[in-house]
């Protein structure tokens, strides 16, 4: 069978999805809204093959097993069944998601799987149909299907499930400035800081009728290029999030002293006229919503408070795109 | 006019006193309930005197001028007003509130006020009396009128706002263990904190029915010695009153790395069987509240994580104490 290459990109969500309303099918409780990040893409290369007696995937030209391994499994059987095969697959994935930028690569791992392994399968689907799929490999990765502005409207079933374009090209000035934040590792996944968050935080359904409540808003400001409301919404947005992890029952915590220095950084610069927000996921890289024409300004804010702090800037990136053949 | 010297103790909120209903006259949108410590008090004499061309305020021996010296010139008015008096008075506070305890010496300092003011006064005030004037001064000096666990209620206007004790003498064993952090120092005081909180979290209204809804579990928690009720109540809303701060607009934040080092640890030191919970005020400091007979173990604990920590214990205290002169 012929082989298959997809890639796709990863996204920040500036209404965040933070809980699942079903576990296995990955519905979410909130409707989330994203930005695809040029930058950051994953390429991956699917072929089945009916010699296989087992599936073999690498990544970054490293074998993956265990875990990671099995869910790649799992999604493959998932596109198996879809297109009525049996045979094994060979996956190679290259990731271009710098550890450093603190941002979840999974996101764009499990799209471009979604587009390799469903074409190489022979399968022809819709957008909405690769969003669904992805979804189920990973929540976020059914965002990175489409490029610019994108919605993953929650749903309430595997059918109703899945991301819609907003605005694929953005012809406004917006950008994404990562500060990284080294000094504390990851301590909860994402998939088990939320489920936890979701069964004891008191503030977690008022987090959920917030963010939900703000879909209409963000579509508007996205619509009207209006970089403020976008930005003081997803601020505040992601704030509640990290709320509802510090009020959980044993609480947690991914934030740390330095992730708020950058916070009130750019509420500060705020005040000097900068337009900048802070977003923050499942670590405590924070996420600096900005305008290019403002980066050399902030970043120079940033080396006086943080010498030598890192920084990586990320621009709207394009949706998923999938090519017959091993390279892309 | 007669000398008189009061003495009052601090005291810790198990469920905490965030936010005004009204500001003029301090009526708070929570009920509260503390815990009054006898390690940690204020003696304060007063007397009023005719020949005084303004009132004379010393704290530990220094002048209190600016700010400090006018609110105390204003709570001095509100006796006078109540006496029908005009003389200026004498007013010599020691506080005996080590700042390294990082326990608020306001709640014992307007106690030990409004007792030693009225009196050299010539009122003879109720208690309900004293913690309505002491509660004018500042909020939580409402609750160091009585000794061992003590309620405000939050009445809904100057005379429904005050005091009551739930069990003056402590016949079991609770105590707090104040974890000293000094690596931040308290950037926003908590009037203006409270303040900003309530009028832009999203979950402030949340935090405040919440507590209120815990007023009699608490008593109850209190009555029956339940230990691991009182501290799983308190923990949680010392975590969702942080949490309205973090997600105010702009946010802040009192705690620090170090402070959730320490909570964490009182989770794990639970999940070995040590009873043991945190509660956080207006600055980094964690307050554990423990059992004597398991200091020792925390403290071993502590030093592993945090080495040359310090540490400053405290146990259940009296309430207000009058008395004529000017030394007690």
């Amino acid at each position: 069978m012929q082989a298959y290459t997809a890639r796709a990109h990863t996204n920040i969500a500036l209404l965040k999805y933070w809980g699942k309303a079903n576990q296995t099918e990955i519905i979410p409780t909130t409707t989330s809204i994203s930005l695809t990040l040029d930058e950051f893409y994953t390429d991956t290369t699917v072929q089945f093959d009916e010699t296989l007696t087992e599936d073999q995937v690498s990544l970054n030209g490293q074998a993956l097993t265990g875990n990671s391994g099995e869910k790649i499994t799992r999604f493959l059987d998932d596109v198996r069944s879809m297109a009525n095969i049996s045979a094994k697959a060979s996956v190679k994935s290259t990731n271009h998601v710098p550890t450093a930028a603190g941002l979840a690569s999974s996101a764009s791992a499990f799209a471009a799987l979604a587009g390799a392994a469903s074409s190489a399968a022979g399968l022809e689907l819709s957008k909405t149909e690769l969003s669904r799929l992805a979804r189920r490999g990973s929540g976020s990765a059914s965002r990175s299907i489409y490029g610019g502005f994108v919605e993953w409207m929650r749903g309430v079933d595997d059918q109703t499930s899945f991301a819609i374009p907003l605005t694929e090209q953005v012809d406004w000035d917006i950008q994404l400035l990562t500060v990284v934040i080294n000094d504390q590792p990851k301590k909860i996944d994402s998939r088990g800081g939320m489920q936890h968050t979701m069964a004891t935080s008191p503030f977690y359904q008022e987090w959920v009728d917030n963010t939900n409540a703000l879909t209409v808003p963000m579509e508007n400001a996205i619509a009207a290029h209006d970089f403020t409301t976008l930005g003081q919404m997803a601020e505040a947005n992601a704030l509640q999030m990290h709320a509802t992890n510090t009020t959980a029952c044993p609480p947690f915590n991914y934030l740390t002293d330095a992730s708020w220095d950058v916070i009130q950084l750019a509420a500060q610069l705020r005040q000097t006229g900068i337009e900048v927000y802070a977003t923050m996921d499942a670590g405590p890289n924070v996420k600096l919503i900005s305008k290019s024409t403002d980066t050399d300004q902030i970043q120079a804010q940033l080396q006086q408070l943080m010498p030598n702090i890192t920084t990586v800037v990320a621009t709207p990136g394009p949706g998923l795109k999938i090519v017959k053949g091993d390279s892309i």
